[in-house]
């Protein structure tokens, strides 16, 4: 039972380019167990990467590693960081994607890495997910300290993660992203909402429909109904029963979403 | 060495719902192994679910816990099961995925979840295999016994599977499935045929199509040619030499298939 | 922690045939390890293959079982093999696939697999796969000899892999795969070049486009211009940065990519 490390790139599901990480971490400590998060970030899509890191990773066993590559600025000046969330640990180039992990969680350790010693001979300009993450990762897991990777960072970088505009009486947010269903995950959080307002009492308005009401679940309306009920994280998600919303709506990622309820609840 | 859990989902292959599930089962049992069938199942297509754990799951050790979640009724009354069938294990929705696994091998334990001591601190009604299946799984894999997690159950929902019709020189079957190259799996058992028939003999009629003869392997015709085949599963197989017979044929699930032989063998 | 070995076919990213295999290797060696490198090689594209296994599979531990199944063939009297490259173990069908991987490093056993001992009681002509290198990866992961399998191979096929030509101030390449963020792999290695000739010197052409020099990293040139670099693996590439080179040059496997130098360095 070795340690865990994950994996999460734009690299596309079944990408050699994932398989040639897992060759080089297996060969630098063969105990380590990897698992994949996902390869379908889309490329160079930095936010959607930070979105499920933190959907995702502070789900694992505490300690585990995260190896996340999505990085179009390979090659340039931009830093590999070594960073500690919530007990989870991380390895990222330092370009936002770790900005919704360090929201969520206290800080640990966080470290530029800077010390080749740990890196592969020969490391290639346009893939450090291969040459450095991944022999890292490998030597962290099998038990390298890892102040030793580098001198400690004060900053992450961040990208900007789009937040709702907030009243007395409404929530006008937007499509964070849309799952493979088709479901539409807006940026409202259901903990957004005065506590008071009834869940029947909700109407949550996009591209000109109206749903009145969050339900507990799709199947208590007809296949094909437009419904409106919290994600599985929290959020304020609209669905079609049985259907893509997405299709339903033609919504995209940005398209706007308000949440009203009745004013003084 | 753990103990095997296998997942398959119609959440789509990288989906990060599927790396929440593994997050989870991995914080309940460090040592479980998990391994992936599909989670390319289409949305809510419980048969397509039910036929897959039929032809993958038996292959796998005996014990293997295998959870399905192919789960539109998510959240209504629909019940969650623990099942044994054949010396496996499985943990789905009680909504007909299990039915040909129930119909191939001999039937152990069936108990109802109803416990909720073993379940996530908090359920999202959207998503039981992760607050649900996941945590179970990973409380089976480390050992609980089964009647812990509820009362025993009678009988598990099914969905109808397509029969062929068979007469004493034909089987009117029809397309089960497609695969990844194209390839027509039917609905027709080639132990169906009678055995005293020659493979020669055979004759395969689909969208106007002839094809004389059953072959025993893709490539002892040209590319492109149309041929019948027994499938890996024992089931007749329409396929194009390097080609797509679904292309070829404009053929879809449930596409009327024929097969014919001399009367009285 | 186990014998580790990967997979590498052409049955699409979570096809249900894989998992029968996994399953079957689980019964055979329960202590495995599996590892995907993909399942996403086109079908039928034994070139595919070779590339991706010779990429690929050099990166992991010595003694890593690579279980390869790109086999048009299966059924036919293809033979299939075993052997031995560098110290990584290969299981194929003797069709080409291992190409690449015999000319990159010294050749230990190779292996006809003839004794069907080893091989599943009943082996279906259309999934050997699954049927005769699934049972055999078990058997020497969990630590059959080699010799065991069948006699001696003197040599393995192999498919013609296109070479650039090779003057004084040009190579005349091709365009040999293309990535998943639509980037060109050509066929040129930066090592077949002059070493005096310096990096800015280097003109690529492809498709009537011209890119003077070949650069260090994507995000040295703004978003969409078209460069010039070495790839991961040492081969000469063209990319759209944070694009797609693929889309904006209406390039494919086989498109002409020439790079000149100035003659006589």
């Amino acid at each position: 039972m070795g340690p865990l490390i994950t994996l999460t790139t734009d690299f596309g599901q079944g990408s050699p380019y994932v398989a040639q990480m897992k060759g080089v971490i297996y060969a630098h400590c063969r105990q380590a167990e990897i698992v994949d998060i996902t390869h379908g970030i889309r490329p160079q899509h930095i936010r959607e990467g930070a979105l499920v890191l933190a959907d995702v990773t502070p789900r694992f066993p505490p300690g585990t590693i995260h190896v996340a590559v999505v990085d179009p600025g390979v090659g340039t000046s931009r830093k590999l960081v070594y960073a500690e969330f919530g007990g989870q640990r991380y390895l990222a180039p330092d370009n936002g994607l770790l900005t919704l992990v360090s929201q969520l969680a206290p800080r640990g350790e966080v470290i530029s890495l800077e010390r080749p010693d740990f890196w592969a001979a020969e490391v290639s300009p346009t893939f450090h997910g291969r040459d450095i993450l991944a022999p890292v990762a490998g030597h962290l897991a099998c038990g390298l300290a890892p102040a030793k990777l580098g001198p400690p960072l004060v900053s992450l970088l961040h990208v900007p993660i789009p937040q709702p505009r907030l009243a007395s009486d409404r929530a006008l947010g937007e499509v964070l992203l849309i799952d493979s269903f088709g479901n539409l995950i807006t940026n409202v959080r259901v903990d957004q909402l005065p506590p008071a307002v009834p869940a029947s009492e909700v109407v949550v308005e996009c591209k000109g429909r109206t749903i009145v009401g969050l339900q507990d679940a799709y199947e208590l309306s007809p296949s094909g109904t437009l419904v409106a009920l919290v994600d599985s994280q929290g959020r304020l998600e609209i669905a079609a029963v049985r259907g893509s919303a997405a299709a339903v709506l033609s919504a995209s990622e940005g398209t706007a979403v308000v949440a009203r309820w009745p004013a003084g609840k």
